[in-house]
């Protein structure tokens, strides 16, 4: 049987794929490595699942997230419009990049096939940028890790302006540096494409841009239950925006893309913020002690605003630290990028969690 | 606020999205348009996904879905390599086309850029094409919707045995009728570009073609959870065939593309493939019998190996005849296409079901 590799298109063989941190099930192991809230989901969201799990499973989900799409517009102050549901803001992210740019092919006008973003974010967007054929152009952040205004932009001369899309993480991935709402704006007024302001990470931060949606008609901003709400499990993310974006992305996506008790866990999510909220204080209050006492131990930690932190650890190599770590069960995340391959990548856990990484961590030193 | 439609590509501003069937919530409703199991799952199945409802909600499920693959491929004879795993294979079939299919611009082959499929069939296959750019072929079927030979088709002219990418729905839908593996060996021997036989609707059939993704390398198989095992709700399809072209589906495929209750669900299924057996069994006895008393009160009934029957309904237009069975809270579909207008498609329901649908035809006439 010959190997039918000239079936695939060509780009799809060259794709070097994304890969996700690792989800191993060891007995007793500490997990830091992929931003999941340590916390479980409310009671109640729990019970409401639960509730849900009988014969209806074998009825189709609603298929366009109706009734979260409308909680979600009065969260948010829109119209259900503004809003669109995917399976995790993944999707919309891969979705977006369908609907606004086009495939580099002959003839086509350079910025109307070009994918922007800042360098480091999520590892993820020039692998959506292969996977659709889009030219990627990557720009250095600041130092430590700012982000350029326009002016500075400008003068470095590489940016496009006109970029089909421009995708910015804030708060940042993996550095944690939070990017305000003012910065932002000046940005997505410069710009003539699309901008998504991925907050994933939003709601440990001090602000958000989700107004930026409503005030620029070429802005989304992507959310997720994911991290905050603890359903990554569940694969529910959704963006809001101008509604003509958000009917574009509309027609392009799976009709039935978002499952059932996903929907039914996050409309359960949208009545229990307190207790969220509650949760994001303590991986707040976690995360700067573990800033400082890091910090004591001879890190060097950056600021962060998000559920995790970016920290140069001393003595030896990231990636050696990252193996003894894993040696006492704990796991962290490293990137091998050439600006953060000298730092670990720490998700904010428990209490409890943040005392046995800071045993290790001395046991290390 | 100026629209901002000049951000969408071209491509999407022309699209028409696929039309899902409805998903009222009428009280009473009998819901026989959107090819549903009408029993529920497996008691045990319900179980096993209560149960992972809780704390670990927070976590992200397995990316690969390596322990649904494993099982899979248990179950087919296969590697865990054969097999992918997408939420409901409705993604499978996009990312099939994403995988396979050049988008039709300047200088690409035209057989390179072609999807290509029967008319009719699932109504799903244009949409997708257009999603993507790619260029449409539609063929019609034989007479009483069969299918034509390789030779009728070299004779008929139009088929292009090198499209890139080819969709037969086996069993057909919305016709109901079942091609043998017989007629689907010799097309896919015919076809030089890849063929996906999906394969929705085959546990209602008397045989089915599983195995023929084993034999062509360029021969993949869909399956789904959603009907026959009644999890529309949990979104749970599956791919198999040559392990090179599951890995370049893999690579373009969202990194947590399946969610994990959904995961949970299928695999919880597959110990009990017994009480889904007994399911089928009522469901074809009840579709015979459908078939039979329809035709005795005036209906032309296809032989169906599905799920559901399209039959031509006597004395007015099958679209009167839809709103005549909404009158009375039963929901069929129907479909405006030019080959299937005289028809309604029925989705089969329970006993009781069948009952009340016969009644009310009875009053109807």
């Amino acid at each position: 049987m010959k190997s039918p590799t000239s079936l695939i298109r060509p780009l799809v063989r060259k794709l070097h794929p994304y890969v996700p941190g690792e989800q191993p099930r060891i007995r007793g192991l500490i997990k830091l490595n992929t931003n999941e809230n340590p916390y479980p989901p409310a009671p109640a969201v729990l019970r409401a699942v639960q509730g849900a799990v009988d014969g209806r499973l074998r009825l189709y989900p609603n298929p366009t997230s109706q009734a979260l799409r409308e909680r979600l517009a009065r969260l948010h102050g829109c119209l259900p419009e503004n809003v669109i549901v995917g399976n995790g803001s993944d999707e919309l992210l891969a979705l977006a990049v369908r609907t606004f740019v086009e495939p580099a092919s002959l003839g086509a006008n350079r910025s109307r096939s070009a994918l922007q973003y800042f360098d480091p974010s999520y590892s993820l967007y020039p692998v959506l940028a292969d996977t659709h054929g889009a030219r990627t152009l990557s720009e250095p952040l600041g130092e430590s890790f700012a982000l350029p205004t326009p002016a500075e932009l400008r003068r470095r001369g590489r940016w496009d302006f006109r970029a089909a899309l421009t995708l910015v993480t804030t708060p940042n991935a993996p550095t944690g540096r939070a990017f305000s709402r003012r910065e932002l704006a000046a940005l997505c007024k410069a710009q003539k494409g699309v901008v998504v302001l991925d907050e994933a990470y939003v709601d440990f931060a001090r602000e958000n841009a989700a107004s930026l949606a409503f005030r620029f008609p070429h802005v989304l901003v992507a959310r997720t239950f994911s991290k905050a709400y603890s359903l990554c499990f569940q694969r529910v993310g959704y963006m809001l925006g101008h509604r003509v974006l958000i009917d574009a992305m509309d027609r392009m996506r799976d009709s039935y893309n978002v499952n059932g008790l996903g929907q039914v866990a996050a409309l359960a999510t949208l009545d229990h913020l307190s207790y969220y909220r509650r949760g994001f204080g303590k991986i707040r209050a976690t995360r700067d002690r573990l800033t400082r006492e890091l910090t004591a131990l001879g890190f060097e930690v950056l600021p962060s605003q998000a559920n995790f932190i970016l920290a140069r650890p001393p003595g030896m190599p990231a990636e050696r630290w990252l193996e003894e770590l894993r040696a006492r069960r704990i796991l962290v995340r490293w990137f091998r990028y050439p600006r953060v391959k000298a730092y670990l990548r720490i998700t904010i856990g428990t209490n409890p969690q943040a005392n046995a990484l800071l045993r290790a961590v001395r046991e290390i030193v």
